[in-house]
């Protein structure tokens, strides 16, 4: 069997969980890694696989199958993926949904030109929780629809607390309120305020002799980060922050609560969870199980960009119909 | 906007669910319902649309884009299905796991020999459960899946307790235990006998003067129904029955307890659940969402049999790709 060839573009949290979640899966194979650092810095795990300035991607233009993007989505996505998806199949966790529409014609674009298939906002939000909500939403057409995340850490929020003066480490949890899910899971409906949905936890460690009642006021009073949340500070020593708070742990739920029947008078209820140790391993694993998808896709002609949406799920399993239908339906 | 013309064979507690469903999908309409029995004697809930027997299928050929069928696994669909997929394009639930294969086979066939295309297996078990099983193994090919059912109904093991003598009415209850889901939800990743996963909970209405010491034990100790779990047996008045055990609620989770990391030292858990309050109209909202998606993919040429693996998420949904990916990604 030839395996599909991996290469990973940019060595963070994210591009590692790649590189671990390639070894997962015997199919697939990793063949470079491209870093806008000085190549000769980066150490990875796989021995023999060499790193690249990302400048010379042309150089392994014939080696890879498809190019897994592990940059950020706020500068260095928009400008990397439609790029890069002149060369390679390319495959992107962009997360600012916002700004999708016009990340994906971009990148459509690029993707069509050149021959090449993209896919885009591949992870669990967008993603797996976007496919849930999907499927949910299209079976039960009549009801309302929930996403709560965490218990886990949000990257924005953290490095908010750490901008603030006298803030030497921070961390921030999203935590869903226990209350409010229990309320969408008994199938009443409520209309749930932002406040009534997360609460947020924020660990600091301040410098010494900074002004903590001034560190936790500036936290919780914070316009769009925190203002509109509960919001509790802990102050705490650096060691117990190095030993409870350097994990990535994340989470969340996606909820349908519907109805059906002559009346509506029949409550029906999907609900799907995660609860990830670590968010970018989860991440990595799930952009790595696309490649599967992509190399197949790509190898029976299509090009251009897509979504989670446009991937039939058979594409992502090593099974083929056959085993898929016998074992797994 | 042309409305998606669905026909209905079989007319009971299924049947009737999609007639339901239908109402709450207005890009769809019932065109006519198939049955076995005395179409004068079939009284359907909507006005105007007609009863022929299955017999006259063919008068209808031309007026439904698709025919959901909504017969029984054990000896409705293995027939009709195949016979039907040669005048229609059809959407069944057959749901005897281990003959999918072959029942795949004859569908197959036939729709492609007379180019009409066909979705088999479609529901919540095989269905959506089969579907997280996928992508959940797919993302985490390291760890183990559980499937629980229930609270909910059993058809199978209801017939099997009217079955004993002395039973007047009855109803099985398939229950998950509690401590099992929790252990699942820990990442411990348990070995759970059929005895640790669930629970079976019986209400028996019995006829006057039976021995109800003696059907307890029968029921026990039925092989292959009961012997294997711990099962509670309730002897109730038919009030309480009729009040109570006439509705048929449903649910279950699939979870998938995985392993990442460099050391697989990193636990990660997806759960995918549904609490339904019926479990035929929760079936027929699948089906019919489903209709959406063979009316566009036949319409694009496809023929032969699918199931829910092969079919891209996207065509469940009445939105368009730029809305999808503008409001849900």
């Amino acid at each position: 069997m030839e395996k599909i060839r991996i290469a990973i573009a940019g060595y963070g949290n994210l591009g590692r969980g790649v590189e671990l979640a390639i070894r997962q899966n015997p199919d697939t194979e990793l063949v470079a890694v491209l870093t806008r650092r000085d190549p000769e810095s980066v150490k990875i795990l796989t021995p023999g696989v060499p790193v690249y300035s990302i400048g010379d991607a042309k150089m392994i233009q014939d080696k890879a199958d498809v190019l897994i993007l592990c940059g950020g989505s706020a500068t260095d996505l928009p400008q990397q993926t439609p790029q890069l998806a002149k060369m390679f199949n390319v495959i992107d966790s962009f997360d600012t949904h916002a700004r999708i529409p016009e990340h994906f014609e971009n990148v459509d674009r690029a993707s069509r030109e050149s021959g090449n298939l993209a896919f885009i906002s591949l992870g669990w939000d967008p993603g797996l929780f976007s496919l849930n909500r999907l499927y949910a939403e299209s079976i039960l057409p009549q009801g309302k629809s929930y996403t709560f995340w965490g218990k886990g850490v949000s990257q924005g929020h953290s490095d908010a607390i750490r901008r603030i003066e006298g803030v030497k480490r921070g961390i921030q949890y999203t935590c869903p309120v226990e209350k409010a899910l229990e309320e969408v899971r008994s199938g009443s409906q409520p209309e749930l305020t932002t406040r009534q949905k997360h609460t947020r936890e924020c660990f600091v460690v301040p410098h010494d002799g900074a002004d903590i009642s001034k560190i936790e006021q500036e936290i919780k009073g914070m316009k769009n980060y925190f203002d509109e949340y509960d919001t509790t500070v802990h102050f705490i020593s650096e060691e117990e922050f190095e030993k409870d708070h350097t994990k990535m742990p994340h989470g969340g739920f996606v909820m349908r609560s519907g109805v059906t029947g002559e009346n509506r008078e029949t409550s029906q209820m999907i609900e799907y969870s995660i609860k990830l140790g670590s968010n970018p391993e989860f991440t990595a694993s799930v952009l790595v199980c696309f490649a599967r998808a992509i190399a197949r896709m790509s190898s029976e002609g299509m090009t251009g960009c897509r979504t989670i949406f446009d991937i039939p799920p058979a594409y992502l399993s090593s099974l083929t119909g056959e085993e898929l239908r016998a074992k797994m339906l």
